[in-house]
């Protein structure tokens, strides 16, 4: 059986398991004081060109999404996001939890448009009667998109500016955000992000590690007051934070991070390619990792016996949309397998 | 420099590392619907002699407690728990953030007393003015508790028929549970706890895991409508869930769980003998791998350039009750160079 | 000037008032164990033709909202609404900050449709993915809605049909109820809306009172366990209930409820004919006490000067939509005053 | 049947509902824009030699604790009362609901220590290990408290000096206000409040009023940002917010909240020395109109067959203490007949 159905069916990358294990003995203090946190927050920081910032471990992404809004929001504010937002639609009320709305704007391919915020931003300011209406106290995107697309450089300054002018932050959800790094044709950089967003995560469950995220908020002085006790509060405080210093110490090391972003983008693209010449239609045009392939349904029924994908919606009576994911740990031989049953 | 001054120092049980390379490329399915945390929860369901149980694998312990105690709980519930309790203290808030309030006993080095809290709870039943108070929805002890103390199988067989005659569940938290059912003397099994709680937690983090709580229901049927949402919606769920499954099947294979947990005993009990014997005192008596130890402030100083241990609380004022934790991983030549120092 | 922005701008009818004074010195019990507020339930539940119901008297619409839909959902569901309803826009982040999420459909003419509310709703029965997402614990509705329309009485069959099916309350919100049930052409009453609804609350500040809102629960077993509790955690216990039972008592003698609520229809009937007369167009079409006129945007400027009223919404570079309001204390005469000025 | 079990029994002072019969009719803009608002906030400002100060009026008393509570603290904070206070014990978890703990001390007849509330704080700033509990952000109590003691003016400033080196700030329940502001040998009035206080509420619901509170904030800039947002959100906006101005414009012309407040306490004392005379004995010394006498439990039940008063707590197996409540509207041809009672 192949599997393409996400990008976290494995466990971590070999070099994250073997320094795992040198380290294992070692008597580290707890929640986050070890030395792996502070050489991987470092060299986080390095890879952003934001050495003034500062960086918190966080073990999953609703968790870390959770955490970060509700440090980031008054209790009387909501999220600003794509109505496909991640935190809109697949984190079972994570945020509501917290107290907070998700407040929505139409997407376009999973992307807001920053003349839409700005037009929804400046309803808020001068007037009483939105007083009776949940303040949007800053910007949910995410990069790549639940769609797999990217925004443009220039895109995100757009979005930065128009924040900056209301005074409300942009954040930035990485959960898969190696891959678009790694994708072709794209201007955004970590240090693009980090210039741009006033807060964002590196993801590290999709990207390589066992679980973790890397949140990073490029000037010191925009993280939450007490954030440690937000973290701890949300019940995302690890004991051994080694875990999570120790497998982003090694991402950031020698370029592993984007070394294996760059294979799953690579195998994304022999699959692409190849179901190109093969004529079959894609839903969106995704430079990333995550795919999104036309299929008639009975090939859709004939495959699955062969091949684990993820259902992603009806097209017309006939067709549905399916997706594959490449990962770190995607081989070319299996991407090879799926394309001769295609 | 010596260290004891917690349990969650080194990483993991090397069979445990062992058991993630092993498995690490496999491809599993996500969110716990793999084989490893299959096989796991048939282990633990078969140590606890509840085979109609279930059991849900969550990260660490304040997470744990927020996301059981918001799944046994109605909104206009809160929890009973002894005032030095975990989760009033030590979890910044997490249970409030959900909404509900801790409700405060007296503590008997840590335990809850089974009279006091049936003078709390018969109180709430048919009297109309308590409609102005939160309701005791459930009871939350720890096993050990915070001073290391542990329930007698009739201390618990108590607060169980109090609970049943109310009709409300009884949570225990197990974050060192192994140490406390390794200690001597204890009548408290696994199987006991099942018979008397409906819901505990059997401690991963501090007993030889790298992180990871294994919760277990008893019976089936009362574990809360859609946990699985809940546990998402507190930031719980996590992707790669093999990283928990695969590390309670091996800590639940050939009784490792025990194994380690009562190395850590030992090593406590050869700590606890050799500081008797050269004179010191006790703040509690202790069975299991903390130990509470009076020194004098002069001797503290000059200890803690060679040893860490946590400062617990003012003695009077010349002494200080410091804490000694032992660990699945403590060695017994570290034990005897901290007697050496003493 | 004359003053149409809204149907609360005078206090309450003087029957009211009257009864206020008259019952002034008498020692009542608090928190709603008066006569009083029993007679009113009693009145209420007559009308109803639910003898076997519950009624609370809560003060205020968005008060009411909140702490309905936090009694009946559970801390892993949200609740149902038009993308229009006032829950979604207009109380402030009221129910998220209960913990729970808005789901929304698309309005028509702010009302949900029966066959969309299906859709939604069996995606979340069978399929595991669905746990991901907030399950949909209710169904919030206006009547009349945001828009001054009216469900038929099909309409809500269909929709209790639905939510019947799918095991979930539906509740209606009925701040300005009288001015629907009064309107020409409805065959919606309260019997029906009893047999149809779950839940629904009657609504005194728009209609006559100075305040209050009467919840009423058809089946006394579907009223959410310690409800009386719920209501004081929302800060919504009057200590003084009196003040809401005799207001609702007098409005539910001799249908003074329906008479001043007639009187309202009467109003917005003069009004509607005598613009459609001078020509004016509507921007929907309302049996209620809202009428929406389309205005000439220097016209508006005009008429402001002489006139208060509500802005709606553009409705082109050269028009906007405007509410005029009637309700139990228009007078005829500022109608033709204002008609004159049109 | 002689009633003295609270101060809410009667409706309101006849000039309050002589002042909303002159006003029903008025025309006037909702949630608080109109002028009796304005004019009752500039009164109760002048009474507090504040005039740079912001007043809100809200409904009632947990309400308004839970709404200012929540505006004040961010969501990592609790609020400290002392075990006793009202939002520790009688407001259904209200305050747990909006997210945040409340951090008790012990009480000192319902009063907080200012030693024993810097204790607590200093613990909380340099140390990192209280990053793992809830922080101290605001201090709430009570004037008169649960006891119907008074702080003095000392210590008042003793409490406001500790808030001040702390940054945090003091918030004061009066609900009772008034009957606290009468007492003799008080040295508390409202300019000291507001010079000690950073916010606090003048309570009417108990004081003469049909219903409502007074938020008082001496400082426009301590007021929370979007407070009026915050209010919405915890469902405490009056729509005909007309109906609380008009009666606190009443209570603050001529001086009526100090004189029925002052003939409130005229009755205690007169029962107070009545009961003193027939050898009765007091569980606390109480100043204000909440007296606590200690009764034979046989006189209890022969008593309580013609008066109703409320139980407080058992004294021993044959006393009880009860609370005998007078109020603006007890007369003292009642206090005499309760005398002749006993």
């Amino acid at each position: 059986m192949l599997a393409f159905e996400c990008d976290y069916l494995e466990g971590a990358h070999e070099k994250i398991l073997n320094r795992l294990i040198e380290t294992n003995m070692e008597k580290l203090p707890g929640y986050g004081a070890d030395p792996y946190c502070a050489s991987a927050r470092e060299k986080i920081l390095d890879a952003c060109q934001c050495p003034e910032g500062e960086v918190f471990f966080l073990v999953g992404g609703t968790q870390t999404n959770a955490t970060v809004i509700d440090g980031l929001l008054s209790s009387y504010e909501g999220v600003v996001s794509a109505e496909t937002g991640h935190v809109n639609c697949h984190e079972s009320g994570a945020i509501e939890a917290s107290g907070h709305k998700v407040i929505t704007l139409p997407h376009h391919e999973g992307k807001l448009d920053a003349g839409e915020l700005e037009g929804l931003l400046k309803t808020f300011w001068g007037d009483e009667t939105y007083e009776h209406m949940v303040f949007p106290g800053m910007v949910y995107i995410s990069h790549p998109t639940e769609y797999g697309t990217l925004y443009t450089k220039d895109e995100l300054k757009g979005l930065h500016q128009v924040c900056k002018a209301y005074g409300i932050p942009l954040y930035m959800d990485g959960a898969r955000l190696g891959y678009g790094l790694a994708a072709h044709g794209t201007d955004v950089t970590l240090p693009v992000i980090a210039e741009y967003c006033d807060a964002f995560y590196i993801g590290g469950t999709k990207v390589g590690a066992l679980c973790g995220e890397a949140v990073v908020f490029p000037k010191k002085e925009r993280v939450p007051k007490h954030f440690f006790t937000t973290i701890k509060q949300h019940g995302a405080l690890l004991a051994k934070r080694r875990l999570l210093g120790i497998q982003f110490d090694t991402l950031f090391t020698d370029g592993l991070y984007m070394e294996v972003s760059r294979h799953a983008i690579r195998m994304a693209e022999v699959l692409k390619q190849g179901l190109k010449e093969k004529g079959y239609g894609f839903h969106i045009d995704s430079p990333t990792n995550q795919q999104f392939v036309v299929l008639e349904n009975k090939k859709l029924e004939e495959l699955r016996k062969e091949v684990s994908f993820s259902i992603w919606e009806k097209k017309d009576a006939d067709h549905t949309v399916v997706r594959f994911a490449t990962s770190w740990a995607t081989k070319e031989e299996d991407i090879r397998k799926l394309l001769a049953l295609m």
